[in-house]
C-alpha cells in the first residue's frame, strides 16, 4: 500500500512543529513520496536523505493561473534543489475556454524542463465536464507528461471513480498514468482508486490509511485537511 | 464608493466569456482597480488602456508557500507587463512559526522590486491569533510595504472588523494602509470596513455594491465567489 501513497502536506497554515511531526511519520511509514510546498523542497531532501522516499512539490498551485514563465521558473528552482517529482496545475481558464493548444504548449515546455523527472498535471477534474476530462486527457497524452492528477484538494469534492474511468479509457493506448487526489481519507477509498487503475494516491491521510492497512489501532490524526 | 474598490476576479475556473463580462462591468463602473491573475495582466492593461482603472495582480497566491525567488520572479514579470499594484501573500508557515525576520526579509526584497509601485501584503488574518496580527503588522511596517491586506478569499471567513481595529492601532504611527478583503459582498459591509479605516476594499461583488450605492435595481450577479 505505502508504495502507492504521496503523503501530502499542503495546508498553508501548518507550522514548524506540524512539519516535524509530518516527517517523523513519513520516516516511520516510508511512503512512496512526500508532496510539500516549494519553499520546503530543500529541507525535505535533507530530511529524507537516507530514505528511499521521494520529494514531490507543486507548481502554480493551487489555482494554475500564473504565467507560463513563472511556472517554468518555479519548476527550475525545484529541480535545482534536486526535487524528484513535479505536480503542476494546468491553466483552468484555458481549460474552461477550450484553448487546448495553449495548455499543451505550457505542459510541453514544463516537461522539457523536467526531462526525466516525473511530471504530473493537475486538472481539477471534479470541476470539469466529461468532455473536458476527455480533451485534457488527450492534451496531456500529446504533451509528454507522465501523469494526469485529479485534484488540488483546494477546489471541489476531489477524485471521483467515474472520472478515473473516463481518463483510463481515453489514455488506454498511452503511457500516461493516473494519480487520484482530493478527499481520499481511508483505506477503503484508497483501495477503490487503486482497483480503478490509479498508480498513485495523493492524500494527507496516509498515516491513517497505513494504520488501517496494517491493522494498527492507533489511528492518530495526521495533518488534517481542515483548519 | 468606486474609488475604494479593487474589483476582483480570482476564481480559477472562470472562462473567456466570464472575463469579457467582468471587464465590460469594470469599464461601466470605473472601480479604482481590477485584481486579476498574473496570466491576465497583459490583457488587462490592453483592455483598460483608455481608462483610469488600475491593474493589480496577486503573487504567491493564495497559499504563500512558494520560494521567495519565485515570488520575486513573478513580481518582476507582472511589472514588465506594466502592472500597477502587487498583492503578495506572506509565507504563513513562517507566520505560524513566528519566523518574523524571514517574513520581513521576503517582503523587503519584493518591495525593492516594486519600487514606487504599490505593494500589499496578504496575511490571512481570519486564521491568525490576535498577537500574530499585531506582530505581522509591525513586520509590514518595517518592510516598507504600502498596505496590509486581510485575506485571499480562499481560506477562512475573511475580513473581520475587530482585526481591522487591531491593525489600525498597531499601524497608527506609520503610512501603512489597510485593504479589507474576503466576504465583503454588499454596501453595508463595505461601508463598515471603510468607516473602520480601510483605504481599499477587495471584492468580487463590486457591481452589486455600486448598484446598491447608486440606488439601481438591477442587482445583477457578477463573478460569483462560489463555483
Amino acid at each position: 500500500m505505502k508504495e502507492f501513497i504521496d503523503q501530502t502536506l499542503l495546508m498553508p497554515t501548518r507550522n514548524q512543529h506540524d512539519y516535524e511531526d509530518f516527517f517523523e511519520q513519513v520516516l516511520k511509514y516510508h511512503f512512496f513520496a512526500v508532496c510539500v510546498p516549494p519553499f520546503y523542497v530543500e529541507r525535505s531532501k535533507q530530511l529524507l536523505n537516507d530514505s528511499p522516499v521521494q520529494t514531490c512539490t507543486v507548481i502554480g498551485f493551487p489555482n494554475g493561473y500564473n504565467e507560463t514563465e513563472t511556472k517554468i521558473f518555479e519548476t527550475e528552482q525545484a529541480l535545482k534543489k534536486d526535487c524528484d517529482e513535479i505536480d503542476m496545475v494546468a491553466n483552468l481558464y484555458d481549460l474552461k475556454s477550450a484553448n487546448w493548444s495553449n495548455i499543451e504548449n505550457e505542459i510541453t515546455q514544463i516537461k522539457k524542463v523536467c526531462d526525466n523527472k516525473v511530471l504530473k498535471v493537475i486538472v481539477e477534474s471534479s470541476l470539469l465536464e466529461d468532455n473536458e476530462i476527455v480533451e485534457i486527457s488527450k492534451v496531456i497524452m500529446n504533451s509528454g507528461a507522465d501523469y494526469i492528477k485529479t485534484s488540488t484538494g483546494f477546489h471541489g469534492p476531489g477524485a471521483k471513480l467515474e472520472h478515473i474511468a473516463l481518463m483510463k479509457e481515453t489514455l488506454k493506448n498511452s503511457n500516461v498514468k493516473i494519480k487520484a487526489s482530493g478527499g481520499i481519507r481511508d483505506l477503503e477509498a484508497a483501495k477503490k482508486f487503486i482497483a480503478a487503475g490509479c498508480s498513485r494516491i495523493g492524500t494527507s491521510s496516509g498515516v491513517n490509511i497505513m494504520n488501517e492497512y496494517l491493522g494498527n489501532n492507533d489511528n492518530e490524526t495526521t495533518a488534517r485537511s481542515d483548519y
